[in-house]
């Protein structure tokens, strides 16, 4: 592999985690398969990290100081470290999340403020 | 809303930019439908962002330094700022494909190291 990439193919486990498998520096990322019903067994909050989170699949709830959302595919959300959060999986249905973490307030410039046009063209260029 | 909290629904665009949607503060997602053959017309790098990249479904291809290699749904994969990268979907398959950009080094503890349990349940638990 060049050393400027990694790579791995997420095969049927419940529960992946990026971070250590890609040797990520920026963010954890893990990609969740709730059962339906199922999710953490408790509310938590972070110290420095931002969230966020995508469902890819399914339907499920969100509980976020005190109230509950209703999630389905195609939502994707933020929340701050302060917020006290729980999902779950919808009791008749499974649902597939990606959750994103990283530092609040880490990021500088990004995409045409970060990246630069390289000399050279790909294949199907 | 709660001020901890933001939510979108991704509608049917072909590419879906959270940074700005969401307020996030600690990378840019984005979230991106290409066509069978498609892709950015450009090899590009970045100066202080790691990028991962998540293939959600259908095909296609990475050239990462040189090299091509084949992408499928399933694949999650990370490029270090150096990294002079194009991807494109395959010419017989789309292929949704989730970019996340984080500043490289900036994140510090994660998971159980960032987060702590709070004294309140959700109304399931």
């Amino acid at each position: 592999m060049s050393e400027n990439y990694s790579k791995i193919h997420l095969g049927d486990a419940p529960r992946a985690e990026l971070h250590d498998a890609l040797g990520l520096t920026g963010a954890e990322v893990s990609v969740n398969v709730l059962p339906p019903g199922g999710g953490a067994p408790f509310v938590h909050a972070h110290k420095l990290n931002e969230e966020v989170y995508g469902v890819i699949a399914g339907r499920g709830e969100l509980y976020i100081d005190g109230r509950v959302v209703p999630l389905e595919a195609g939502d994707w959300f933020r929340i701050d470290p302060a917020g006290r959060r729980a999902v779950r999986a919808a009791v008749d249905s499974a649902m597939t999340l990606i959750c994103i973490q990283t530092k609040a307030g880490s990021l500088e410039g990004f995409t045409f403020g970060d990246g630069y046009l390289c000399d050279e063209k790909a294949p199907w260029h």
